[in-house]
């Protein structure tokens, strides 16, 4: 019976790590095998949890191990590209915390590699995979909001200061993947401000717009230095608007029957009659299933169909696209950055 | 006795007029005198409920009557220029609902004919006079926050979409006012993005980003088509930080003994140690009162001693300053527009 | 037209008393003729806000006055009997404050006059005339919530200390008026218990539970001494559940779509299969009229058509009953006392 | 070094037991030696994730056991008394899930038994070691709220119907627990109402009043049909008042330096003039330690020192006698019932 489950290898046991672990351990559909950790004392910390699993300091020996299938990679993002990409060309699947690498360029040669070598390649967008998220994304796509006017995210918390990157690879990248989610619209620019408030550090403090063709507007903002924990994000539509709160235990998702009507010119000149709706407020039930127990799930799927992946290498691709574009309009104090066609959409296109 | 008190004209009876109006009334050091508006209907209002008041639906009737010692503007934005340049000529003290005028050369214009005449000129920007603004400028002024590291504020709402200005105008101008009031600091750029959801209308959401010279920076969104009203202000310091809520009842300012310690170069090249804080919150006591019953009689007092206004006209000109740079922003995507050295700074260097 | 409409005289202008006349002023069925009060300088803020309305310190004028066709009491409790006894003898309809009277037996004689003078008397329960209010008894006779399991409401507010009553007559008097008005079972007995906090004045902080001859029960919990305002009920049935908050500007009842499901008994001796049903919640748009208006508006149309109040004299004698129970069981430490059949019950009785 | 280390035995891995496990395996002065439960599949979770444990279906297996110093029971309320008599009896010192029996001579005779063999006897009453209760504790002995004026606490959720204890039993249990801890006086008599909505079921929902020989009074209300969850705390002093609330994630516990001011007797005959104070709320900030974590290591300590526990035996059977007289109290509909001397104070007069 073992046979069938996938065997996965983890390296990185650090924040992240164990989350991983413990997914693939509880799953019905994978196994871990390998964990791998410069730490020595992280690395007996899983010993005793998991007794079974094997742990070693060289990431080298999981990729050498026939009984691992796939890699799981919770590392320093700088470090994502050298690993996976040693981890494809050892024949194995992988799934790389977010952001999958530091530039796009190296994201486009793991995507290239994965496809070359018919291997899954996923990122780890979490937050694509919780009942919320699917929700606001079902409730577009089922027209319940009517035409979309815009995304309001607020991302902040007096958070952990990384040293290799800065906020919005950070946080604002789990707001890009959303978008990108639950929109069916790119976004062709990018304009964004960013400040750093410790000397030596990155950005700790972001603000980005994204622009769309239609008037849908996108707008994140996050901080790493704020006294109180906010994940809350507005979703307006012109039949009814989404309040999206991470941190209600239970109401996450608030759907408003409200907006506005326009009636057309008045007869005073150059203004029209807007008219207010204040309708119910509605709270969809939400299974309370953990997100990265389905993604882990969604992984071991896709490499038994060879489906691709919801948060695929060129979704992930996408997201850092955009994280490069804003990175640059940061550095220019919010000079626009045209972004390219999407991949996706291209390829559609071709 | 009654002669003690400043007679006061109101132009004006809309949605503002009638809380400068009942206020004025209230003050034991002003009387309202006269009131005008086009509307007749709304005159009969006045009349019923302030008898003694006269009311007219010709302002220059205000402007002749030599009781009226000083006149309060309530009208749309694009009318205040010329009402108050009116008002100012007839050698009447002026007040004029936020913000001053449509552009910083009209304001220029109505701030020397004040200062020629030996009038004053104050525009109303309620908020400075609350005792939450109050309270937040004084904990800075007296270095409990340690060094400024930002603002930022989100004003959103089912809001009153404005046909002769947009979202900014209307909302982001009360942050603007209270960000130039309570830091000794003014923003030297802009960068802004906005849009607009109905044809027609001016921009109804947008994102402004203030640059200093020094690492504060401050960052206002404001948006009219939210299905739930926010007013909330984030403010953080090297030593302590402030969250804002106008919509509390009570409790409007907390202030968080929280923040990061930066220990210095750790071992690991390019990063830096950072710590955590935490500590007490505490919500300091705030006095019930009216900021407008406190404002109208700053006013009174300002023209009794010739003293400048809190919100006097070079104030004003510096706020819509930076409205007028932000929507040239806005424009233009983001591009960040640079701001000249205010006034007042100005006035302190010659 | 001024004919048409209903001459009131408002008894007492502290508290209470300006929000009547402003309701009966701003209402199209009535007009204030008279307002009397011991204290001339509220009669001056009287003659000040309304021109045309009289003014006296003797409420006997308002009783002589012919233009004066009902009469509004808004004066301390223990003068409600006879003030409202010496209007109903002069052939005034009467509306009272909450509560009708000190005693049952005062009330059952002022409605018996009512009666005997074909006059309508009514008592201002306001909350009974309040959207939420309104909302909550539709829901509960459409069958929504399914069986009713519970109503627990929470009143508690750093409060104003009364002399003349304790806590349950100033704040309890709400739920038991709200209780009687949703639920259409009568409470049969009352357990109660109160403290008082300050030597020399009425309970200030009191606990009372109501029980029903079904399982249905409810509980109030009221306090003068809380450091934050409360305003909380709980409404529990078979099928929904309702938590309203009227604190909350808007969304103030909330409905749940949770509860338990029985299956039957299990293989274990002696206990049920439990299982939890757990729904939408969901927020239904409540106008925002003001109670009182509608309220002034129906005591209005009750004496032109001679319809029975919805707060009618028989309701708050009911009300008084159930507080002068409440209050015997308080002196005795929670033994429950009994209650008699209400009227209302008797009369379909017979 | 394992030598240094308790021995636990830990009886019962259903719900809580886990938690116990956790904990004692995580304490660096104690580990888990043998766990039992009558259920296989349970057990074979434990040697997944312990697998150094012992595990059987027979509990007489761990009192065999002589690297057993200490048991732990986690199992149904009825069974609390055979087995830690049982334990008593090997000569273990035992450690038992609330409530500690179902009936005070139980408990008596449990405290009895570890007296004469001078083990330790804990209580699981996790409350008392959480930093919020602890911090109230402390604010109380320091005199920080003045005289106490009254607990209010309501405890709610749509909860785990239990087939063997009622709600006051599960839910009620620890407030008494905290409100014996936090104050220095113990309750005189107790009024308690209960309600059972399911045919067969124990009561689901009950309100407690604890009348103390001060002006202090205690009322609990506790429900297990809630469609939200709530564990909130009101405690009012003369100078302070705190607002505990369980469910925010930081700040707890609030506290306002609000209250009321009494002048001695007004003019007015049988009136105090009673005026109010409002200033500063503070929320203290508490540390983030896992209570069950400083509950065990205060168990192993008390073992090893022979100190008395915070939840003693002797603690653990005043909360049981205000339980049983609670229980028939609500049997009575209120009928208040006297409790006799608690048996810390009867031993501090001996």
């Amino acid at each position: 019976m073992q046979d069938n489950l996938i065997g996965i290898g983890v390296i990185g046991y650090g924040y992240w790590g164990p989350n991983l672990v413990r997914n693939f351990a509880n799953s019905k559909v994978s196994r871990v095998v390998s964990v791998s950790d410069l730490d020595p004392a992280k690395l007996e910390t899983v010993s005793r949890q998991y007794p079974g699993v094997e742990v070693t300091t060289e990431f080298r020996d999981l990729l050498m191990n026939p009984e691992v299938e796939a890699v799981a990679i919770a590392t320093p993002v700088h470090s994502h590209y050298n690993l996976a990409l040693a981890a494809l060309r050892a024949g194995k699947h992988v799934f790389v915390e977010k952001p999958l690498a530091q530039t796009s360029e190296q994201v486009r040669h793991l995507v290239e590699e994965a496809e070359r070598r018919n291997l899954t390649l996923m990122v780890d967008h979490t937050f694509l995979y919780t009942p919320a998220v699917q929700k606001i994304r079902k409730l577009i796509s089922d027209g319940a909001l009517g035409d979309i006017y815009y995304y309001n995210g607020v991302r902040a918390s007096l958070g952990l200061f990384q040293c290799d990157v800065n906020v919005i690879w950070d946080l604002a990248v789990h707001d890009i993947s959303i978008i990108q989610y639950i929109f069916d619209e790119a976004p062709v620019a990018v304009s964004a401000t960013g400040s750093c408030h410790v000397a030596g550090t990155p950005e700790n403090m972001a603000h980005i717009t994204l622009f769309f063709a239609s008037s849908c507007v996108a707008h994140v903002s996050v901080n790493w230095l704020s006294p109180v924990k906010v994940r809350q994000t507005f979703v307006g539509g012109s039949q009814k608007m989404i309040v999206y709160d991470d941190l209600e235990p239970t109401e996450k998702i608030k759907v408003y029957d409200k907006g506005i009507t326009v009636d057309g010119p008045s007869e005073v000149a150059h203004q029209l009659r807007i008219g207010y709706r204040a309708g119910d407020m509605w709270a969809p039930h939400l299974a309370a299933t953990e997100a990265l127990q389905t993604e882990v799930e969604h992984f071991v799927d896709c490499i038994r169909t060879s489906a691709t992946p919801i948060s695929s290498g060129a979704t992930g691709l996408r997201v850092v696209e955009v994280l490069e574009a804003a990175s640059r309009s940061i550095a220019a104090q919010g000079i626009p950055v045209r972004l390219g066609l999407p991949q996706r959409i291209t390829e559609l296109a071709s």
